[in-house]
């Protein structure tokens, strides 16, 4: 991976871990098309253990169902890139586990996938804050680089609005 | 991390996600200090959707309990770094899961929380097979380096075992 990308994912990571360690608040994520890179930049850092609670790698849409879950109607629906399937997860993991944050993250980071709707590089990033009334923020993004570039994106883009939620 | 090791993951993670789509079968991953390394590192590979199920990030000993079922007892009497857990997490996986192999990973990545018994970089990995009558094999392993050095290194283990099981 890019040591830029590198260098900002270890820094939003630190942010997140001190950030949510001040509150005494406990995160989960479900990733999709990152499978395990967001849970690992932020395991990656000191201190995590203190507000990572853990998570899901949904990457077929059977785990999303199974582990999150999803409705399967909504995947079929929107389709497992999608704004709804995002929201599913996210009320999914404050539902099922005994998580104060959650942050998840489904996308196309190619090189397949792509289609004129969705190309490769658009990811739907969403968190969710249970202190908060279950306040909810989701944005779709569309990223460009190689897989990996995207998927690193993808990480940061999530972090950074988890840090504005907060 | 190291190039040396970037570079063996993705040798091991092209092995693995050939050798398992040339027998058609779904692998899911349970990790815990790698966690999401190994589900990264397996769904950077071109045509990993074929094979990987999806993972657990069993960073908490609650999450390993709730995601995986694995008993406190087991937990309280043995220690999340154990072979018991590991054993645990494998059958866990099979159990609650439609998958045909599972991968899991416990240890200790420092730079603290290491004992006299289990000093930083032991690390348990295991590995089991549902169509070779649950075939299982559990290893303890000692890795040197720096924490994501012998992430790195739990994630190489993890495969080879894998891959010498298949």
């Amino acid at each position: 991976m890019k040591a830029r990308f590198e260098k900002q994912i270890d820094e939003l990571s630190r942010d997140v871990v001190i950030r949510l360690g001040q509150i005494d608040k406990s995160l989960m994520v479900a990733e999709s098309c990152t499978a395990g890179l967001l849970g690992h930049s932020i395991a990656r850092t000191p201190g995590a253990s203190k507000i990572f609670w853990g998570g899901l790698i949904v990457y077929s849409n059977s785990a999303k169902q199974i582990l999150a879950g999803v409705d399967p109607e909504i995947i079929q629906g929107s389709g497992a890139v999608s704004e709804e399937t995002v929201d599913a997860l996210l009320h999914g993991l404050l539902q099922r586990f005994p998580i104060d944050a959650a942050l998840a993250v489904s996308g196309i980071a190619g090189p397949g996938g792509g289609t004129p709707e969705k190309p490769v590089g658009t990811v739907y990033i969403g968190s969710i804050c249970r202190w908060l009334d279950e306040k909810k923020y989701i944005q779709r993004c569309r990223f460009e680089g190689e897989r990996v570039e995207i998927q690193a994106q993808a990480v940061i883009e999530g972090m950074k609005q988890l840090l504005t939620m907060l």
